[in-house]
């Protein structure tokens, strides 16, 4: 029996064979940079799609024994030094009650979208619970060789999808709540901040080793606009995270086109912070001030390479990352479905082995 | 009878009433910061859809009469600094014979996309009088009240278009091409150099007072991608468009999520540099080392929030130009047709009165 807290039995630990990705979190000695990809239980891989089937995700992810073993494909197909709980950041949306879809080539559509009081009342009636299958794939995973990573959308951007009704590139409604209806906005973040403290937590309890919230949007705002409209939001989130789970590593990814924010986030209450290909590592650790180990800079496109220009790509952001206080190599948005499965081993191989080669030779004092 | 140049007679420079937006890209002295916004003659406004009626960009804008009475009627409406043409950055595009459409909430499909050497071919063979109503409306425009901008594409923007066949968020093939295919890359990018050489030089000698490069989707990129395979291409047109014009105003507006390509552009043949709504000025000014005018920083959606808060981010904008060689403010990317035609008046108001209030306070040593 574990200790407990809140009433509650926190499992104890998980014991993971590979643990490298935790040990680099905390920035602990590791032999070599851990690496996994976003998306990495993806639509390049013909076996997602046998054990997918016709199902859109949302249905697929409810399939509990479908769930964990689309989670552990690419521990076996590439060798990752991570798993990621097959779902969706809309998981806990579609939970609250919310009509979530996803259409082919559009993405996810919410129907109809959030337009009032009534809306919030609904994400706060939200209790984990309501999402039993995603403890059960969690906790079925505990015995996985490496660590699993349990994960929710950021407040902005599962705000975005509820205010504008499915992806868009210029978020004008969502902008349009927080400047001219702050009131609404404030309410709506407050409850989507405490839903997913709720939902992170119980993906802690049921197994997940590192809890991870994907802003995959929230690149399109100013900084002013961030740090007046979302950064409190994202503060409150991760100091309840750490308060519920303290033994547990914390990571922000702030999405694509987010450079501009990372001033801002020095004193956020993470272990780890994700970078897209636009900045480079070492800036990017310069901008954090050093604080955090960082995750990702790897273009998802560079796959379409040659294998030799593929491997530059990869040398130069491992080089980036030794310039930082702590790297995890992945790719700086999801993989997509033009990626062939031979180049994405290819790259996870050289990774592994061209990482070791460097900690050695740095280990003896000579150059890589 | 003006100077010639390469045989040609080149027509002696517009006087305009108004010049403050050629002065303050020359960094001569102005009583007010310039404004003017990129798609100020657009779907905002309902004067614009009278003119246009039922025909799409491209066929609206071949009609001379119409194309210079949209392209003057901000400066009628709004009381902007500057007009600017009435065209696409696909003109030349389809004017080298390609077949370009406007489809509703699309935006232009090009089919078929570009595949080959003989498309290549096919954009080599292009020359500015087959767009000949572009220098009809440019000549039309020389008793204009401001100074006219001509613009063009670039070669990265633009050669997306061609390879992905219209637009696209991820730019896949795009980016293989340049990745999997150098050498056809440099063929196709080296035509659209040439080409854009002549088709602004042939605006500048038509009428433009200004030569703008939107270069609106390369901020897709990583620096090191921009450096190897885009800015080399940049630098030889803007070499050439100095070389053919050396009196005009050149501007180069690497477009959205471009923050991080600004150190590598410091040493560009522009007067002013285009930056979005995510880079402070200031940094923006730091990291291009004081080397150019500022155009842009304003989030169009701001033109969503109330007038007080509107006005709040304008000032802040203008603070911060200050503290750059030169600001022209605009907004960091085209308005939209949700935008409120009388608060971008109210905006546009704004901006000239409290630039010009803060210039005369700074001029006698007060705060503004």
């Amino acid at each position: 029996m574990g200790p407990k807290r809140g009433g509650e039995e926190i499992p104890p630990p998980n014991r993971r064979r590979n643990d490298l990705f935790v040990r680099a979190a905390r920035r602990e000695a590791v032999e070599r940079v851990p690496v996994w990809y976003m998306r990495q239980a993806g639509r390049y891989d013909p076996l997602y799609h046998a054990l997918k089937g016709e199902r859109d995700l949302l249905t697929a992810s409810r399939d509990v024994e479908t769930a964990v073993r689309i989670t552990l494909l690419p521990v076996d197909r590439l060798g990752v030094d991570a798993a990621i709980l097959y779902a969706d950041i809309l998981t806990p949306i579609a939970g609250a009650g919310f009509d979530v879809r996803f259409i082919e080539g559009k993405g996810p559509v919410i129907d109809p979208p959030v337009r009032g009081d009534e809306d919030v009342a609904r994400l706060r009636a939200f209790a984990p619970e309501r999402v039993s299958f995603v403890g059960e794939i969690l906790s079925a995973l505990r015995d996985a060789p490496v660590p699993v990573i349990g994960f929710a959308g950021a407040p902005f951007t599962v705000a975005s999808y509820l205010l504008e009704g499915g992806a868009t590139r210029e978020f004008r409604r969502t902008k349009a709540a927080y400047l001219s209806a702050p009131a609404f906005w404030h309410e709506l973040l407050e409850a989507l901040v405490d839903l997913t403290v709720d939902y992170l937590t119980y993906q802690a309890r049921s197994g997940a080793d590192v809890l991870m919230l994907f802003d995959s949007w929230v690149g399109a705002l100013s900084p002013w606009d961030y740090e007046q409209y979302v950064l409190p939001y994202v503060r409150r989130l991760f100091q309840g995270l750490r308060r519920e789970n303290p033994g547990h590593v914390l990571v922000y990814y702030p999405g694509v086109s987010s450079g501009e924010l990372l001033p801002l986030l020095s004193d956020l209450s993470v272990d780890v912070l994700g970078v897209d290909w636009r900045v480079p590592l070492s800036e990017a650790a310069v901008r954090t001030r050093g604080r955090f180990v960082l995750q990702g800079n790897y273009d998802p496109s560079w796959l379409l390479a040659p294998e030799n220009l593929l491997e530059a790509y990869a040398e130069r952001v491992l080089e980036e990352g030794e310039q930082t206080p702590g790297h995890i190599f992945n790719v700086g948005h999801g993989l997509f479905p033009e990626v062939d499965l031979g180049k994405l081993k290819h790259l996870t191989d050289f990774v592994r082995t061209t990482s070791a080669a460097r900690r050695r030779a740095q280990a003896k004092g000579g150059s890589p």
